[in-house]
């Protein structure tokens, strides 16, 4: 089986095994945990932050930042493709009771300075004010679209100048840091908080990290003890993340065998597939009269796993589970088996 | 003054201050109040409904829907200028725990069944599956819209293949049923519950209806409480509103004034106004070089009142205070402001 | 029939009807209605505050009061047997997301200021710290209990010591005022918002009054229309209620008429009937071997109304539609009823 | 350093931390983790439940079980000092929608059937009906109090005969099952869920377990994905999980080393201390003019960690980083400390 579903399936090294096993613990929610508050203190440090909180998973991050940023009855302002608004069962409105406001990303995915001043509103008698502002990169989405700091940095001077914070889901924000040769510091320095993914193309096998101000941070200590995210001797997991903050460089991996899949999948007759920016490749089977169900059948038959993403696109994910020769045999199992349908 | 802000605004006919004086009252939160018993009879007979309640705003009547229908942690399917997005303070999230999902009704104003389909999403790990389906029929922000039965019913048929319960913003439904020539209740026939206010074009001073089945009542009666819609001697307001219920007809006038008031307009150099379907009038003062804020402010001070809906759009409303004579008054007062700016 | 089952039930007098007939109208929602400008100035006077908002029940009263002054997460501290915890259909966690903590006001019905300091929670990472704390005078799970001005400041000061805001629910605060003969100002002097009803024994048909600061009613403006509580030419309603405003002083004849009925009750073998504070009188016909429900069942059918109160309590209130005419046949039914049991 | 602060500070052993090294693992939120699966399994068996559920805290496991349990809008029945009420920052409110009703479960720590009946409410237009039952076994807050399974079962009962389902928040049910020679599928045989922790006593890193019927996990699998506790290569801390699983009968010790430390504080003067049913001891300075606060420093300085729980009452929890040797140096450094005061 070639494993393409989701970089959310990587398995942990050795390394990180035997980080796992060998890591110095605490209780850490009394903060006693010398594994957790070194990975909070290096995670911070990364993305150029104050502080850092070390969360069981990225929903959980993006969660507690809108909570904290926002008040209840108020607006978030997502992309209508944000795996916040598509992918997080609604907690918005059920954990915080925030309205979700949606523009369209569209390819740049990134909202431009001027549709953050159109999609943010101001109080009123009947208006919920816009609370927080979420910016995703890379975005899932939208095919894993690199977005560039400058993009970033003007969605978020928009948002800053209307008094609005901004989040930033970066579950893979490393992906896209490889992808433009950008600091992880440097791609976040104008965003309130970033949560980013060491489960994912990092390998950890769980957690995530939410970083922003000393005072943010202390806030979503708080919510994350209230979600029921507040866990004991977390150093056991805390210890393979640290590891993972040694993989970013690896992601170049991925990128290379997401464009060498893309490239070889689109040779299919029937199949067409851009050119990604990072590990997700993005096929669209309708040329070849597959549904995307059909399409993911066909390659599951095969051995090889993707999912669907939407009627007529799949979506296969590079990670580090998976070689370079993995990704030749894929393209050639799914040649054989779309020609022979 | 010739107050074309809202039909919100208008007064209440001598006959409806003499139907509150005189009403047969009691406390109407031990179902004991008369009157109330018998507008929410005759209110549910007009739109075909088994059981109505009687709520002191429209936006308490969708918000007990959204309520009612949906379950916390599910989607609200909403057009993306719905009035219970955009102006109900982010009621949905606040007070239900739903998640909006907009679709673009575009000039129909009302979802095809496609976009029904492409919008709903089925509950599954990720997905916060949809709950409630909202329509809104004449659709305000879309120009006072009247949305054909036939579309209506499209869109509830599309729903409910997908058990998807669908509610009705009816505020001015009878506008909508007065442009079209269409029965209240054959416009309603094919949605679970709608609500419209007495208040506006039929001239109540104070209230809204909301309709549906027994069981959906006997809910919403519930919900209304814990809002605190609950009212005692209610039959003092809802005694002008059994008069109100005697002006459906009369929406033609304001329909026909905002013909005349259109086309006055539109005659007028640099602004651009649509015919009205029925008795909103938006005018889009771009060709004039005006804003919106500055083209109310110009029409205001030469005595006539409107709304900005828009950058370069305003919103005028026609309603029963306003006279055949007060409108062409009112073009001629606005050609001269513009004119002479 | 006698009705005693509520101060909720009483009619409106030809003064108010007339009122309602009569009054100067125009749009509250713009804050265009004069009728209603008038009355909210007028309650704000009469309680001491700096401005009122007139809302279409206590119930919203509260719960708006509790959404202002408190934030969602935290807790509101009020009375086991208070009315915002027994009978508002669990608002406070519904529509705020605040927990209760109750301590046990006992014969007092207010808490002493040691309660206050034992009940009030510091927020810690485990802890919803106290965000409000809600009072109740008259009290009238306690039997319409008037509690003293000192025992509410005592309360009130011992909470803002904690930083922590009150809110009065005074739905029948006149009450007190009346039998203590104290001023409603002097009486509302610490808390920072208090709710009183138009409706009650004042005999308005509907409403109720949420007094405070400036700043609070400013947000508690937006928080009614969130809820539903925004009405259109509410000055209909509000005609009455200025007239009910002048009810105060009569509150005494209910107040003497409830002394009457409960001497009369409790000289009848097997009932036992404290003497009332106020206008509610509470029987316990456990010495009678009658639960409550079997009381006021006896009683209905001699045409006297009450309600039950627990399993061996029930309670009547003397309200404006009861003389005390109908006070002493009232007795004289109930005596008969009993006996002939 | 002798850490009784809570048997949360509890250290993995040796073989938690080869297990963790060694876990075969896959990504949970796909149900691909074999390691995982098997610990839910065992978990499911050992409290006799259809299913179950790996959750990163026993504050996620209560959360989430109220939530499916009960509608948001409705009570849930807790006693007065129970954790979930106490110390998970008003989650149920904020989280659920739900309002606290609360008992006093006094000595027993548990409700009576006839509590049970009092203070459950049936749904009506002005009461919120109660949707949940929480009990607590042990029994934190009351002192680490054993409740009799006979207790559990009769209170269950009284709910399930109101249609209320049950859950038990078993943080420590091992503790009481060891106390009581109870085996713990007998303990949960008539609650409809049960959360434990694998940390705590049992001496896992991190983790716990919610159990109940197929139905009840499949939901709650849903709602914990909402709350952000879905983890990925979970398998790395289930591993731990399992061997703590075979850690039940070693809590025997931990109950030992509270009775020799409960005998030996309330032989010191001035203190008072009760002797406890489990690991949890709790002691009363009252006697030695000292507070909480600085008994807690006192012992604190001689090298002995316990928490403030009252004013004058300090909670020390006996756990497996805790010998009997250090139990006993323990009490006579407590003891010359009090002594040289």
């Amino acid at each position: 089986m070639i494993d393409l579903r989701s970089d959310t399936v990587t398995l942990p090294s050795d390394e990180m095994r035997v980080a796992a096993r060998d890591a110095d613990v605490g209780d850490d929610v009394y903060g006693d945990d010398p594994t957790v508050n070194e990975l909070e203190a290096r995670a911070a440090e990364v993305v150029g932050m104050e502080d850092a909180l070390y969360v069981p998973s990225g929903t959980m991050g993006n969660q507690i930042a809108a909570r904290v940023h926002a008040d209840p009855g108020q607006e978030a302002l997502v992309d209508a493709k944000a795996h916040v608004y598509k992918w997080e069962v609604g907690g918005f409105a059920q954990l915080s009771g925030l309205q979700v406001r949606a523009f369209d990303g569209g390819d740049r995915a990134v909202p431009t300075p001027k549709q953050v001043r159109d999609h943010a509103r101001e109080e009123s008698l009947h208006v919920a004010g816009t609370g927080v502002l979420c910016l995703e990169n890379t975005h899932n989405a939208r095919g894993g679209v690199a977005i560039p700091k400058a993009d970033i940095d003007a969605a978020a001077e928009a948002a800053h100048e209307l008094d609005i914070p901004v989040h930033l889901d970066g579950a893979r924000v490393f992906n896209a840091c490889v992808a433009l040769d950008e600091d992880p510091a440097a791609m976040t320095e104008h965003v309130d908080s970033v949560m980013f993914c060491l489960s994912k193309g990092l390998g950890a096998p769980v957690g995530s990290i939410l970083a922003g101000s000393e005072a943010f941070i202390e806030q979503a200590t708080r919510v994350r003890k209230q979600f029921g995210g507040g866990m004991r001797q977390a150093g056991i997991i805390a210890a393979p993340g640290l590891v993972a903050l040694d993989n970013i460089d690896r992601l170049a991996d991925d990128h290379e065998n997401a464009r060498v899949l893309a490239d070889g999948l689109d040779a299919i007759e029937g199949l067409s597939v851009p050119t990604p920016d990072t590990n997700i490749v993005v096929v669209d089977s309708e040329g070849a009269g597959l549904t995307a169900q059909e399409f993911v059948g066909l390659c599951d038959d095969v051995g090889v796993l993707g999912g669907t993403f939407g009627e007529y696109h799949t979506r296969f994910t590079t990670n580090l589970n998976v070689s370079g020769a993995d990704v030749e045999e894929a393209v050639e199992l799914v040649a054989e088996a779309v020609e022979s349908n």
